[in-house]
């Protein structure tokens, strides 16, 4: 801290993404990439990009990108908004809706970035308790709010609602933007877009970053009524007039485009998804019924924090939360069918050595 | 307005950049890009990229990128901050710095997305007039102050201060940022860059979008002291992990390394300037001094919104301000020699029209 800062910055305690340690190749299964390249179209659209095109401003609007997205989702234009990754999208929708009198509600097991959203804009929270089995406890959030958020599935946990449940809890707040944050709705659940024509209180927040195969690309993007569409661009103008650069919009219009190979990798992730599931009960891991490109696992006898040391050493990467209710547990990216051999086999001889199996 | 949006979105008055107007093909002079096209090197770089690597996440810290561009302006890495265009890095350095007691100064006649920032995170402000030859008043700028804010040269003037004047105002703000926006300083002036070691409170925020041609990709950067870079990096990290994308991190390095082509831009662009001053004065314009890409002009018998129109209607677009002081005159971005060339002509037949030449 010194006298340059504004108060503000001294009081933030910044996101922390998965490692990305550069001492060794890793088996990344710690950060929810997809385990599969991008579209073939994706590099077609690289090949035929004209590199001269950059001397240029992007379209402020991303006007293309905007209406194959709103067509691909059956909603208008207006209904879109396009950012530079889920984040920056969320970071926006925080600002524009959550500063209220009272409180916004999410989970208290949920994507960490929340509370760092709510120190940077100055907005109150209430984290409310999971169950148990850490399913939503619905009258939890059935109280007084400013806002309500919510991955679906939710992260780390992987467990899905169902559209009635979520068209329950836009009913049951009308005075409230509620977010629903579908980083993970690809594989597996319904997206609440369905529910927007319903709805002027839902935003729905996607990104390119999982079943798209791009998170190197930083595209994320909202859908939602126009009024809060509208919102969001205030905020983004106040900004960045130009948040996605040109060569994002092209490789974004390509990646959309390729709906039979998008189906594909969806198809292959379900699937080795539930065979790794499978065989971590096998090996005695307590499993939690995952609709996300993860599993989110807990072994009765063996310390979370080991297990990930241990995997860690055997050059496998996956996710550890020292966080409370959850540090008994490990986060687990699905990855290749060959990378989930490796974890297998990794976590057999790691509960071997103690005696666990 | 609705009740869903946050008291501060119906507060903003959002930035508009230049028209970018799709219905038919104009000479572009109104938004200072570039009239060449970036390095062979980015092309070269495009080619090279292995779009499978797009389904990582970047480097959050982009490290290479930030290696490259602290060794090119002979700093160390932690004096480093690089983010998704200049705005992006403005906008975090007016959270990270302008929150205080005091207002902040900038000129009235400067960028005009500062009052946008100052709205969107309610930061007070104080603009000093410029004199009437639009040059900095240095008297009003000593006075208690939460901040200082200037381009370098200024925009939409074009005029740039020298070294020993940006020394003076550091050394009278010892309690205060000074962020010296240097969007254009490639085109003939000095960068402040060269005081970061002599002055702790010194912020030098610098573009891709002009010099290197590439305003399609969105990079900005900014150089200043660790503590500074380690506000921006604290405001990032719970903003956006992940603001500059992988193919971004690639061309930026690309564009960097190509030091003979930048030069040879940089060269061709004040050469073109210089002598589309001195036609502009032949025709009769008062021609303010210009250390950027672009003149600011006045003519003494014609409205400057009648010229913009009539332009654009002759296929060529510049820039108008209806904001006080300057709604009678122009920004001309400084085109190709043949772009010049059609300005020139078209000016000459607009002026002859009117009778005025």
């Amino acid at each position: 801290m010194t006298k340059y800062w504004s108060k503000l910055v001294n009081k933030l305690e910044p996101y922390v993404p998965g490692e990305q340690p550069r001492d060794q190749q890793y088996i990344k299964l710690n950060t929810n990439e997809s385990p599969y390249p991008p579209s073939p179209a994706v590099a077609q659209a690289l090949k035929d990009f004209a590199a001269d095109s950059l001397r240029r401003y992007p379209d402020p609007q991303s006007g293309d990108l905007v209406a194959a997205l709103a067509a691909y989702h059956g909603l208008k234009p207006q209904q879109v908004f396009v950012g530079n990754g889920s984040d920056e999208v969320l970071a926006h929708a925080f600002q524009a809706f959550f500063k209220q009198q009272d409180k916004i509600l999410f989970p208290d097991i949920s994507y960490s970035f929340y509370p760092v959203y709510c120190a940077l804009y100055e907005i109150e929270y209430c984290r409310i308790a999971l169950d148990a089995e850490f399913r939503i406890d619905f009258d939890g959030f059935r109280c007084a709010n400013g806002g309500i958020i919510l991955p679906n599935p939710n992260a780390p946990t992987g467990i899905a609602l169902k559209i009635p449940e979520i068209r329950e809890m836009l009913a049951d707040n009308p005075e409230s933007v509620v977010v629903i944050d579908e980083a993970y709705v690809d594989f597996g659940s319904d997206s609440a877009s369905q529910l927007i024509p319903e709805f002027d209180n839902l935003l729905v927040v996607q990104t390119y970053s999982k079943s798209r195969n791009l998170a190197g690309l930083r595209l994320g993007f909202a859908l939602g009524n126009e009024n809060l569409i509208e919102a969001l661009q205030r905020i983004k103008n106040s900004f960045n007039s130009y948040p996605v650069d040109s060569l994002t919009s092209a490789i974004g219009l390509a990646a959309l485009a390729d709906e039979t190979y998008f189906q594909e990798c969806r198809r292959r992730i379900i699937a080795s998804r539930e065979r790794l599931a499978t065989a971590l009960v096998e090996l005695g891991f307590h499993v939690f019924p995952s609709s996300a490109n993860f599993v989110f696992v807990r072994h009765p006898q063996s310390q979370a924090e080991n297990i990930y040391l241990e995997l860690k050493a055997a050059g496998i990467l996956v996710r550890y939360f020292n966080s409370a209710r959850i540090d008994d547990c490990l986060r687990i990216s699905v990855g290749s069918e060959t990378e989930c051999e490796a974890l297998l086999e990794a976590l057999k001889n790691i509960l071997n050595a103690w005696g666990q199996i």
